[in-house]
C-alpha cells in the first residue's frame, strides 16, 4: 500500500544516517518508491540526502531527483560534477532532463550537455530548450513509439522492444507517413489483440485528437481534460509528429493555474514559487501593490463621509453602523464574485450569460439584503429596548439601518458579479476582482446609500 | 484537431435539423467525438436533441449520455422506456453506468436493471451503487483484466482478447492469487516485449500500489497524483482486488474539491450543483447563512462604537476615516489567509509549521502596514495643505491614522494566516476563514486600535 512518513520512521532513518547502518537504509529505500524518497530528503538535511543519495540505483536516483523541491534538487546538483549530473539526465525522460536543465546556470548547462553520452537524449534536451516553458512544446517529452504507416503489427512489437528502455509508459504507438506527419494511433491494447501479421494501415486509428507546439498550457489542459485522454500527441505547424504529453504534466499545470486564480482572488498578485519557498522581498512585492491599490480605492470613502460630516455632527449615532453596513456589501459582492469567477473557469457560463446572471443575482441580493435588513432592525429595535438609548426616533434609525442593509447587499451582489464579466469581457483575468477589490468598489457607494436613507428618513427630526 | 463549436456551425445544425437535413447529420455528427457532441446537445432544445440522438451508432449514444450535464440526461432519459435506458447502461463502463442509474427514480432504476442484457453488468452497478459516491468504491469501475499468477503470457493475450469489448482503455493487467488476492501488475509493455511463453510469475510487477474501498476520494486524488498514476486498482478489506479508478474520474474529484474551497474562500457553503443549475432557494440558503452569521459578527463593530461615541462627538473627523482602517485590516488579513489556505491545500504547508508562518507573517505585515501607514499620513498631510480642513491638529490626526494602519495591517496580517491553520488544527476546513470571515473578526479590533491610538495622540487635545 501507500508509504506515510511518520515521525517514528523519520527519527528511525536519521538514527541510521549517524550511525551508518547500511543494512536498515538499503532494505528500507528498496521498499520506497521515488516521490516517498523525495518526500523524506525534502526534510533532510543537505548532508543526510548526499549520504542516502548513494545508496539509490541509478533509475531510482534519476527519478527522485525529479520529484524533490526545486530547492533541494539545486542543493543536490551544486554538490555534482557536471559528468554526474549527465548520468542522471540520461537517466530521465527528456522533459524532465529538460526542466532540471534549464535551472542550471548557462555555463553548467553547456559542460552537462556534453557530458551526455546519450547523443539522442542531448539533442532531444536542446531541442525541448527552445519551446516556452508554457507551451505545449515546452510541456512535450520527446519519447514515444511511432511506426511507419506501411508496417506490420509485428514490426510494431520489434519497436516498441528497442525502444522499451527508453519509453517508460506505452498507452498508444504514433502512425506516420513518409513525412513523419502523424497519421493516428494504435492503442497497445488493439496491438495485443490483432493477428500478428496484421498491417498497421488496416488497424490503426485515424482519428486522433493532437496540438501544436506553440499551443498554450492551458489549452492542452482543457483538450485532455474534455477529450479524457492520458497522453496527447503534439506536431509541429507542419503536421509532423514530434512529441507526447502525458497527464501527470498537465495535472501540474492545472493545479499552478488554480494557485494563481486562488491568490488573485486573495487580492495579491501570484506568487511564482511555494509559499514557504517566496523571498521576503517578493512576499512585498506581491502582496503590497495591491493593499496600496486598494488603499487609494478606499481613502475614496474618507472623501466622501466628508460630505456626510454634517449628518454625522448633528446624529452621531449614525457613526455606529457604517462599518456594518458596509462590511455587509462587501460580504455580498465577495460571495457573488467567486461564484461567478469560478463559473467562469469552469467554462458552466459565459460572458455572453450576463443578463441571465444578472437576474439571478438580483433576486439573490434582494432577498438576502431583506433578510439581513430585517435582522438589522430588530437588532437596533431590541437595543433600544434593553440596551443603549437610541432616543424616541429609534425605529427611524432602525429604517434607516434596514432599508440601507436591502440597497447595499443589492448593490454589492450585483456589482460582484458583474465585475469580473466586465474583466473577461475586456481580455482581463477576471480572478482579479476580489473580494477585497469589489468590498472596495462598493464602500463608498454604501456610504451614500446609507446618508441617504439617513436623510429621508431622520431629515427634520435628527437631521 | 481539435472542435470548437462556433455560432456559425451551431445555426447551420439547427438548420439541417429543422429541414431534417440527413446527409448534413451523418457526415457532420461522424467526425465529432463524443464530447464534442455533448456540447452541442447541452446548448439544443430537447426536440432537437431527441431528434439528432437517433442518428448517433449505440456506443457513442451512450458515452454521449455520460458527457452531458446532468440536467440534460435527465429530460432524455426521461423521454426514454427501461428498456431503452437499458441498452444505453449495457454499453457504458460500469462505473459510469452506475452513476447515471442512481440519478433515476427508484421505481425506474428496479424496471432498468431488470431489462439489463448484460448480467454481468447488471450485478457490477447494483455492487457499485453500494458505495459512498466520495470514496475509492464510488469512483470505481468494474471493468479490468486480471490473470492469475500462474499463468502464461499467452493467456494474458487470450484474456485480453475476451474481454477487449469490455474494457475500453487497458494499460495494465492485474495479477491476482487463487483468492483474488492482488499480487501486483503486468504492464501491456511488459506484455508486448516479453517471449510469448513467459511466465507471468516470472514478469510481474509486485510493487503495486492500490488503495481499499473506503478510501475517500481526496486519498484517491492524493495517491494518483503523488505517485503518478493513470489507473489505480482498488481492492476490499481483504486485499482482494475489486475494480480500478482512471485519472480522468479523479480530475473531476480534484476539480469539485477546488471549486468547494473557492466558494468557501468566498464566504458561503460550496454549491452542489453547477452555478447555473444551482436552484433560487438552494442559492439562498448556500449563501445568506454564511452572510447572516458574519452580519451577527459585525453588529458588534456597532457595540463597540457605542463605547467611542463621546470621542467621535467631540472630534467628528476621526469618523471619517474608519471605513479606511477597518477595510485595511480586512484586505492584508485576506491576502493572508488565502496564502495560508492554498499552501496547506497543496501540502506545502502543515499545521506545525505555525511558528515559521506566524514570523513571516509579522514582518510582511509590519512591512506592509508601514506603507499603508506612511501612504496614510500623507494622505492627510496633503489633504490638510490642499483640500480640507483638518484644523491646526492635522498632524496628530495623521499619526493616529498613520500607526493605526500599522497596527490593523499588523493584526490583520496575523489573524489571517493563524486563522486556517486554529481550523485545521481542531479539523475543521481551513478554507472557511474567508476574506469576509476574518474581516469581520479583525474589524471589531480594529475600531479598537485607531480609537486607543486617537486617546493616545489627540487626548487633551481634541478628545
Amino acid at each position: 500500500m501507500q508509504f506515510e512518513l511518520t515521525d517514528e520512521f523519520f527519527e528511525r532513518l536519521q538514527l541510521a544516517i549517524d550511525s551508518k547502518d547500511e543494512a536498515f537504509i538499503e532494505s528500507q529505500l528498496k521498499e520506497l518508491y521515488p516521490p516517498d524518497i523525495a518526500e523524506i530528503f525534502n526534510k533532510l538535511e543537505l548532508e543526510q540526502v548526499k549520504f542516502l543519495y548513494n545508496y539509490l540505483e541509478e533509475q531510482i536516483a534519476a527519478d527522485v531527483l525529479v520529484e524533490l523541491e526545486e530547492d533541494v534538487r539545486e542543493e543536490i546538483l551544486s554538490s555534482l560534477t557536471s559528468k554526474e549530473i549527465a548520468e542522471q539526465l540520461d537517466n530521465m525522460d527528456s522533459d524532465d532532463a529538460a526542466d532540471v536543465i534549464a535551472e542550471l546556470p548557462d555555463k553548467v548547462q553547456d559542460e552537462v550537455l556534453a557530458q551526455l553520452e546519450d547523443s539522442e537524449q542531448a539533442s532531444d534536451i536542446v531541442d525541448l530548450l527552445n519551446y516556452d516553458e508554457n507551451t505545449a512544446g515546452g510541456l512535450m517529452a520527446k519519447e514515444l513509439i511511432r511506426v511507419h504507416v506501411s508496417k506490420t503489427s509485428i514490426e510494431c512489437v520489434r519497436e516498441i522492444r528497442e525502444q522499451a528502455d527508453e519509453v517508460e509508459n506505452i498507452y498508444a504507438i504514433y502512425v506516420v507517413d513518409d513525412d513523419e506527419k502523424l497519421l493516428g494511433l494504435l492503442p497497445l491494447k488493439k496491438l495485443v489483440i490483432s493477428p500478428t501479421r496484421s498491417k498497421v494501415a488496416d488497424i490503426y486509428d485515424s482519428k486522433v485528437i493532437s496540438v501544436k507546439t506553440n499551443a498554450s498550457a492551458e489549452e492542452v489542459a482543457n483538450v485532455m481534460d474534455k477529450y479524457n485522454l492520458v497522453v496527447l500527441p503534439v506536431v509541429d505547424v507542419l503536421g509532423r509528429l514530434v512529441g507526447k504529453i502525458t497527464i501527470d504534466d498537465v495535472v501540474d499545470v492545472r493545479r499552478e493555474e488554480e494557485t494563481e486564480d486562488v491568490q488573485k482572488m486573495g487580492a495579491m498578485e501570484a506568487l511564482e514559487e511555494p509559499y514557504m519557498n517566496t523571498s521576503f522581498g517578493q512576499m512585498i512585492k506581491k502582496r503590497a501593490g495591491w493593499l496600496v491599490l486598494l488603499f487609494l480605492g478606499e481613502t475614496l470613502t474618507a472623501t466622501a463621509m466628508s460630505f456626510f460630516e454634517d449628518q454625522i455632527t448633528k446624529a452621531v449615532i449614525l457613526a455606529l453602523f457604517i462599518p456594518l453596513i458596509i462590511a455587509s456589501g462587501g460580504n455580498s459582492g465577495s460571495q457573488a464574485s467567486t461564484l461567478v469567477i469560478r463559473a467562469l473557469a469552469l467554462g458552466e457560463i459565459t460572458v455572453r450569460d450576463w443578463m441571465k446572471i444578472v437576474k439571478k443575482e438580483f433576486y439573490t441580493g434582494l432577498v438576502i439584503g431583506l433578510i439581513l435588513g430585517l435582522i438589522g432592525f430588530l437588532r437596533i429595535a431590541l437595543w433600544a429596548y434593553f440596551v443603549d438609548d437610541y432616543g424616541p426616533h429609534w425605529y427611524l434609525i432602525g429604517f434607516t439601518v434596514g432599508f440601507s442593509l436591502v440597497g447595499v447587499v443589492l448593490w454589492g451582489t450585483l456589482m460582484g458579479s458583474l465585475l469580473p464579466l466586465f474583466l473577461k469581457r475586456f481580455g482581463l483575468d477576471p480572478a482579479v476582482s476580489s473580494a477585497p477589490f469589489v468590498a472596495t468598489l462598493v464602500d463608498v457607494t454604501g456610504l451614500v446609500i446609507y446618508f441617504s436613507f439617513s436623510m429621508f428618513f431622520l431629515k427634520g427630526i435628527l437631521l
